[in-house]
C-alpha cells in the first residue's frame, strides 16, 4: 500500500468529475519566477490601485466605535445600500433604468457566474456560449453539469429550433437555459459585439425564451471608438422595463478599482434578484461590509470616472505597445485581434502549431508566458490559438516579450 | 394582466424549489424597530470588535505602494499563506497536527458549508444532521438537493445499516455522504457533545465510510468546564494523521474577531483541500487579500487569545443574565438548556404552544424577538421550541426582554 492510497477520500458528488484545475492557475505558479515576462493572467496593473484613497476609506469606516460596529458586523445579503444606490445610478448612465432593488452585490463577477449556474442550470440543461469564451464561466457553470452549445453572434446563429432540439436530444426533459456573452473587449479575444450582433442575440434569446447573461468585466476600459449600449439597455427599450427584461447584467469593480476588494454586482429584474439574494444568503451570508463601504467611497462623487480615465490611458499605452511589437516582430503567418479596450489580444498561429506546445517552448527558451487558447473552448477546438494579456507588464517588457515570443515562430 | 404577471422570469433550475427565505432573515427586518429587544440573530456584540487594531492593520496593509500592490490584487485561491500558517498552528493547539496545505480560507464557515454540499452531494444523497441543527447548513445544502436523516449523537444512533438502507430506498444509487454536527455550544440548542458522543459519531461515520463535517463556530467561547477535543483530533489519534482523517473541520473568525471581514477556514486532508481549492476558484476566484492580511495581524502574536478571553467574559455575563432571568420569571412549564459557552439558549414550551405563534405575540405585545425552533428542524418538528440568543443585547435588556417574554407564558 502506498502512502497516497492510505489517504482517506469520501465519495464525491457526481459534479466533482467536471472540476479541473485551471491552466491559467497552474501558469500563475510559473510567474513567481522573476525573469518571466507574463502575458498570462488578466491581472490589473497595481500602479492603478487607489492605495492612498483606500487607506483613507478604511480609516473613515473605522474612525468611531459606531462606524466600526457597522463596518465589521454581519450585513444584508443584498449588499450595502449606498453602494446599491450608486450602482443603480451608474446603470442609468449606461441606459438601464434600475432601482437598488434590481442590484445584488457579489464577490466579483465570478461569484455572479456561480450563482447564475446555481439558479438556472439543472444537470443536462444547455448553456449557450461563444467558442472561445471566458474560462472562469465554464468553470463556474461546470458545477451544475450543463451541456454547452455554441453561439456565433457576429455570424448567423443557428435557428432557435435547432438549439432547442439539440438540448432535448442531449438530455430528455432538459432545455436551453441561457446565453452567456462578454460583449465588450471579450476575454479571451478582445472582440466587441456590434449593435446588430447584440440585437440578433436578443432575438435568439426571445425566440428560445431564455435569459441572456451579459458579463461586462472590461466594458469601462474603452480606449477609442463609441460605446455600444449594453444588451440590457437594448432589451429594456424593447420590453418596456428592467423587471420585464431577460438580460442579467454582471458588473465588477475588479478592473476599475481593485480586485482584492472582491466586489461586483448583478443587475436584473426584481424577481431574479430576490432569488439571487436567497442564494447569496445560503452561499456566504453576505459580503464584507467594510469592503463595500470602501468601494462606495472610492467610486462616489465622480471618483469612479477618474479611476476609469486613468486606467484607460495606461492600458491603451500597453495595448499600443503590444500591437506595435506584434506588427514589428511577428511573421505574417500569425494573425491577431485589435481590441478597442480591455486586457487581451488573441493570436491565431499557423494551422498545426499548438498553443500548448508553444507555451512550453516559450517558458523554457524565451521566458515568456501566456495562455494557450484551447482552454477557452468548450468543444476542444482552438488548438492553434493563444491569448496574450498586456495589462500587467510595462511597455518595455511587452516589447521585449513579444520580440522573444516571435523569435520562436519565425 | 397584472403588473406582476408581466415580469419576465426564466425557467429556474430544479434546485430553486428548495430555496426559501430564512425566517431569521425576515426577523432581522423587525429588528430595525429600535424598541424591540432582539434575541433573534446570533449576532456578535460589536463592543468586542477590535476596531482600533483593525484600523491599524488596514493602514499597515496599504502603507506603501508595494504593500497595496498585494493587498488590493487578486490572490491565491487557497488563501493568504501567513494566515494558513497561523491556522495550522492554531489547529495544533487543538490537537490536530496540520500543515498549511490542509487549510483553505473561506468566506466565513457559511461558504465552507456551501462548498462541502457542492463537493459531496449529488441530488438524492443523504446528509445526516441532528434535529434541530444549524439552519444555515440546511440552507447551504438545499442547493444540492439532499435528503436528510437524523442522528442523535447523545442518545444511541440507529445502526449504520439502517441509515444506508434508508438512503438507497429514498433514491436508487444514492448513498449517505456525510454527518454534519456543531459539537460545541450548538446553534441552536447551546448543547455540547460529550467525548463519548463524539466517539460514537465517529464510529458510525467509520462504519458508513462517510465524512464528518465538524462546525466549530462557537467552540472558542467556552465560559466554564474543560474543553472537549474536536472530533478531528479524536479521529486522527485513531487513524494516524490528518490526511487519513474523515473529519472536515470548519473554523471561523466571525465570532472571535469580527464577522464583517468574512474570513473562516476548512481544515481537512490534503486531497479534499485540493478539490476545495478548485471549488473556491470556480466560485469566487479567491478571498479578499486585504481582509485576510488584516485578520492575520489581528490574531497573530497571541492576540487571538486576548480577543477570546475578552469575548468569553462578556458573553458569560450575558448568559448568566439570561439564565438568571429565565429562572426568575419563566413558569415551571417552560424548560431550557444551560450552555457552557456560545450564544444560544434553547427553550421548550409546553406542548401545544407554538413558537411561531408566540413570536407574533412577543413582537406585538412584548416587543421581544427570537427565532421559532421549528426553523432548525429538517423534519418539521420542534413546533413548541424557540431559540434565544443573548449575544447582542446588554444584560439589562436581557433581563427586561426575558421578563416581558415570560409574561406571555404565565
Amino acid at each position: 500500500m502506498t502512502a497516497a492510497a492510505r489517504e482517506w477520500e469520501p465519495a464525491y458528488a457526481r459534479r466533482a468529475e467536471n472540476m479541473k484545475a485551471s491552466e491559467i492557475r497552474e501558469l500563475l505558479k510559473v510567474l513567481e519566477q522573476p525573469d518571466i515576462i507574463s502575458f498570462a493572467g488578466g491581472i490589473p496593473d497595481p500602479a492603478l490601485f487607489p492605495a492612498r484613497e483606500a487607506a483613507a476609506a478604511y480609516a473613515e469606516a473605522l474612525v468611531s466605535e459606531g462606524n466600526a460596529a457597522t463596518a465589521l458586523q454581519y450585513s444584508m445579503s443584498e449588499g450595502y445600500q449606498p453602494l446599491r444606490e450608486w450602482i443603480a445610478d451608474y446603470m442609468a448612465s449606461r441606459g438601464v433604468q434600475a432601482s437598488p432593488e434590481n442590484i445584488v452585490i457579489t464577490a466579483g463577477s465570478q461569484q455572479a457566474l456561480d450563482f447564475l449556474g446555481k439558479l438556472l442550470l439543472t444537470a443536462g440543461d444547455t448553456a449557450l456560449v461563444t467558442a472561445p469564451t471566458y474560462l472562469g464561466a465554464l468553470q463556474a457553470f461546470a458545477a451544475y453539469e450543463p451541456r454547452y452549445d455554441t453561439i456565433r453572434p457576429e455570424q448567423t446563429n443557428r435557428t432557435p429550433n435547432s438549439y432547442s432540439k439539440a438540448a432535448v436530444k442531449a438530455a430528455p426533459g432538459a432545455r436551453v437555459k441561457f446565453a452567456y456573452t462578454v460583449p465588450d473587449f471579450a476575454n479571451p479575444t478582445g472582440a466587441t459585439l456590434s449593435r446588430s450582433a447584440r440585437i440578433a442575440l436578443l432575438d435568439l434569446a426571445r425566440n428560445l425564451d431564455i435569459a441572456v447573461i451579459e458579463d461586462t468585466a472590461y466594458q469601462a476600459l474603452r480606449f477609442e471608438g463609441a460605446d455600444i449600449p449594453p444588451l440590457q439597455a437594448i432589451d429594456l427599450a424593447m420590453c418596456g422595463g428592467l423587471d420585464k427584461s431577460r438580460v442579467i447584467y454582471l458588473g465588477t469593480f475588479s478592473k476599475t478599482v481593485a480586485p482584492g476588494l472582491r466586489v461586483g454586482w448583478i443587475c436584473a429584474s426584481r424577481p431574479l434578484v430576490r432569488r439571487l439574494v436567497l442564494i447569496k444568503q445560503a452561499s456566504d451570508l453576505n459580503m464584507s461590509a467594510i469592503n463595500q463601504m470602501v468601494v462606495h467611497r472610492l467610486v462616489a462623487g465622480g471618483r469612479h470616472a477618474e479611476l476609469v480615465t486613468r486606467a484607460r490611458a495606461r492600458y491603451r499605452a500597453k495595448r499600443d505597445a503590444m500591437l506595435g511589437a506584434l506588427t514589428a516582430y511577428m511573421p505574417t503567418s500569425v494573425s491577431w485581434t485589435r481590441p478597442e479596450g480591455g486586457f487581451f489580444i488573441w493570436l491565431t498561429l499557423p494551422a498545426g502549431i499548438s498553443g500548448a506546445s508553444l507555451l512550453t517552448r516559450a517558458v523554457d527558451e524565451a521566458r515568456v508566458a501566456f495562455v494557450p487558447g484551447a482552454a477557452f473552448f468548450h468543444d476542444g477546438s482552438g488548438e492553434n490559438t493563444i491569448r496574450l494579456s498586456y495589462s500587467l507588464p510595462d511597455t518595455s517588457a511587452i516589447e521585449t516579450g513579444v520580440r522573444r515570443l516571435a523569435s520562436l515562430l519565425r
